[in-house]
C-alpha cells in the first residue's frame, strides 16, 4: 500500500526477507537424513557420522542470524524503497537461499578446499549486498530516515564492511587451510552477539 | 481486519503472495543435490555436472523477482480486495509455484523443447494474471487508489504486455531452438532492472 | 503488540496461517519429481505419467485456496483474540498441513477408497474447524466486529456449512466410486469463485 | 521501521517467528513418504506401517502450537526489542528448527533412549530460551509495556517455568522408559489448552 512519505513501502522487502530467512533456516535441517533403522547398528554410531552436519548446520543456522540480525538494523532507519533497492534486496535472498546447499557442501566435503570456497564466497556476495544497500539507502538521504546522520551511517558501514572483510579473509584461509576457515566461521558471530555504536543510536532514535 | 475504505484489505493477498514467493525462491536450491562423496572423483567435476541446473537455478530467481517486483507495483496502488482479486491472486500463485518445477525440468533436460515449452507456458501463464489482475483492479478505479490515474494505469499495462509478450515470443522460439528461447528468458530481467515512467509515478504519489 | 480493544491482537493467527497455506500450497509441487533422463525414452511419454499428480495437484492448490478465502472473509470481521481461537487455528492448520500428503496419496493411488477416504475426511476436518471457529468468535459477538451482525453472522455459518456438507458427501461417495468423489472435489471450488450474500456485506462493512 | 517508542520495532521478530513455525509445522509431514504402489500389497498395511509417524507428527504439530502460544503472549507485552532479544529469538528458533529432525528420529526409533533424549532435550532448549527472553525482556520493565506488572510478569513466568520442567521431567523419564516420555510429550499440551490466570491478564489489558 502507498507511504505517506512517497515512494514504495519497504514494508514488502522485510516480509519476502523474513520469509526467505525463515525458509533457509528451515531447510537447512532437512539436510540432516534420519538414519534407516538397521539391525545390528548402533543408533548412537549413525548419530556420530551425522556429527558434521550437524555443526554446519548449526553455524550456518547463526551466520544467517547476523545476516539477518544485520538487515533489521538496516530497514530500522529504511522509510521508502524504489526499484534499485528492490533488486539489491533480491540478489541479498539469492545468496542467502544459496546458503543451505553451500552448507550441505561443507558438511559433506568437510576437508574439500572448493567446498569451503563455496561457503565463503556465498557469504561475502551477502555481506557485499548489504554494504551496497546501505551505501545506496543513505547516500544523501535518499531513502531513510533523518534520524540516520552522520554517526548512525558510519557505525552502519563501518559493521557491514568489517564482516564482509572477515569472510573474505576467512576465504582466503581456506585457500590454504579449509578447518581454519571453518573455524573462523564459526567463531566469528560471537563478535556480533556483543552491543556496539550502533545499539546506543538505536535505542537514542 | 476490517478496511476502513470498505471491502476486504489487500493486506492478506501481499502475505500469502511473499510468502509463496520467499519459498518457491528458497526451494529452487532444493533441485541442487550435493554430490554423494565418491573416492577417487574430484569435487570440481562434481561440481562441474551441476552446472546448468546451477543456472537455471539463478535465472529463475531473478524471474521470480521480476514478477514479484511487478505484483509489488500494482499492490502499490491496491486499496481494497475482493473475492474475484483473491481469486486471480491465487491462480497468479498456483504458476509461481508451478515455476520450481518446470525450472527443474529445464536444468535436466536443457536441450528438450517440450521442457522450455512448459516453462515458457508457466511464466505466460503468470504474465496474463498480472495482466487480468491490474485490468480488472484498475478498470474505472474498482480498487487501486485515486492517484491511479490514467498515465500510471497505462504504464503499468505497458508493462506488463510488454513482459507477457517477451515471454510468448521465447516459448515460441523454443519451438525452434530451446537454446535460444532459454537465453531470451535469461536475459529478459535485465530490462526489468532499468527505471521506467512508473518509477515516477510512484516517486510523485 | 497489544490491541487497543483488549484481549490478544488477530494478525499474528493471520501471518502463522497465510505462512502455513504458502507453504502447503509450494510443497504440493515438490511431489511433481522430475523424471531422469534416460536415453531411449520420451520426455513426453514420462510426462503423461506425471498427469494424474498434475491433477492432484492442480486441485488441492485451487481447494487450500477456498479454505483460505473463507477463513480471509472469517477474520475480516474479528476483532480480538483469545486461547480458544489460537488452538482452533492450529487444529485448523493441522489439517491444512496433512493436506500435501493427502494429496500425494491420492496422485499415487487415484483410484484407492482409502487414498480418498483420507484426503476426503482431512478436508471434512478443515471445514469443521472453520466452522468451530465462527460459532466460537460470532455468538454473542464474542471476538467480531459490531457490523458482524445476524445477516452476517448467518451468511458466513451457512457458506461454512455447505461446504463441510459437501466435502462429507464427496467422502461418501467415494466408498462407492473413488473417481465420482475425486471429480466433486475437483468441481466443488467452481461453486465458491462465485460472489455471495457474504460479498455485499463485506463491501458495505 | 521506526518504532515510536525508541528501540527496534518486535514486529520483525514476529514476522521471522511466525515464518519458521510454519515451515516448522508444513515440513513434519514431509517425513510422511507416501508408500510405493507395490502390486499384491494392501494400502491399507502400508499405510499402518506409518502410523508411528503419524502420531510423532501430530504431537510435535501441537507441541510446536504450545511454543507458539507461548511466545505470542509473551510478545502481546513487548514493546521494544534490541540486540539481545534479537539473539535471544534466534536461539529459541535454533531450537525449533531442529525439532523436525527430532521428530523424524522419534518417528523412526520409537522405543530408543537416545531418540527420546534427543527429541527431549530440543524442547528443554526451547523452553529455556522462552524463559530467558521473559527474564530479559521483563526485568525492570525493558522492554515491556507498562501494563506488564508483577502479576502478569509473574503468572507468565510460572508457565513458562511450569512447561519446562516437564519437558525435564518426561527427558528423565525417557532414561528408564522411552515409551512413558513420548506418553508426557503427547499429554502435556492439553494442559496448555486450558485458560489460566494469564488469560485474565490480557482480556483486562
Amino acid at each position: 500500500m502507498e507511504n505517506e512519505q512517497g515512494g514504495l513501502s519497504p514494508a514488502r522487502i522485510e516480509t519476502l526477507c523474513d520469509g526467505v530467512f525463515a525458509i533457509a533456516m528451515t531447510i537447512l535441517v532437512l539436510e540432516l537424513h534420519v538414519p534407516d533403522p538397521v539391525p545390528g547398528l548402533d543408533l548412537a554410531a549413525s548419530l556420530r557420522h551425522l556429527w558434521p552436519k550437524v555443526a554446519s548446520y548449526a553455524v550456518s543456522f547463526v551466520i544467517l542470524g547476523t545476516l539477518w540480525v544485520g538487515h533489521h538494523y538496516q530497514f530500522h532507519f529504511m522509510r521508502r524503497s524504489d526499484r534499485a533497492l528492490l533488486w539489491i534486496n533480491l540478489f541479498f535472498l539469492l545468496f542467502v537461499s544459496f546458503l543451505p546447499f553451500a552448507t550441505a557442501l561443507v558438511g559433506s566435503f568437510p576437508g574439500e578446499r572448493l567446498a569451503v570456497l563455496t561457503y565463503g564466497c556465498t557469504l561475502m556476495g551477502a555481506g557485499l549486498c548489504l554494504l551496497a544497500q546501505w551505501e545506496y539507502a543513505s547516500r544523501g538521504g535518499r531513502l531513510v530516515a533523518a534520524s540516520a546522520d552522520g554517526p548512525v551511517v558510519g557505525a552502519i558501514r563501518a559493521r557491514v564492511v568489517a564482516g564482509t572483510m572477515f569472510y573474505a579473509a576467512a576465504t582466503l584461509t581456506g585457500i590454504w587451510s579449509p578447518s581454519a576457515a571453518l573455524l573462523m566461521f564459526a567463531v566469528m558471530p560471537i563478535l556480533y552477539l556483543l552491543p556496539t555504536r550502533i545499539d546506543r543510536h538505536v535505542k537514542g532514535a
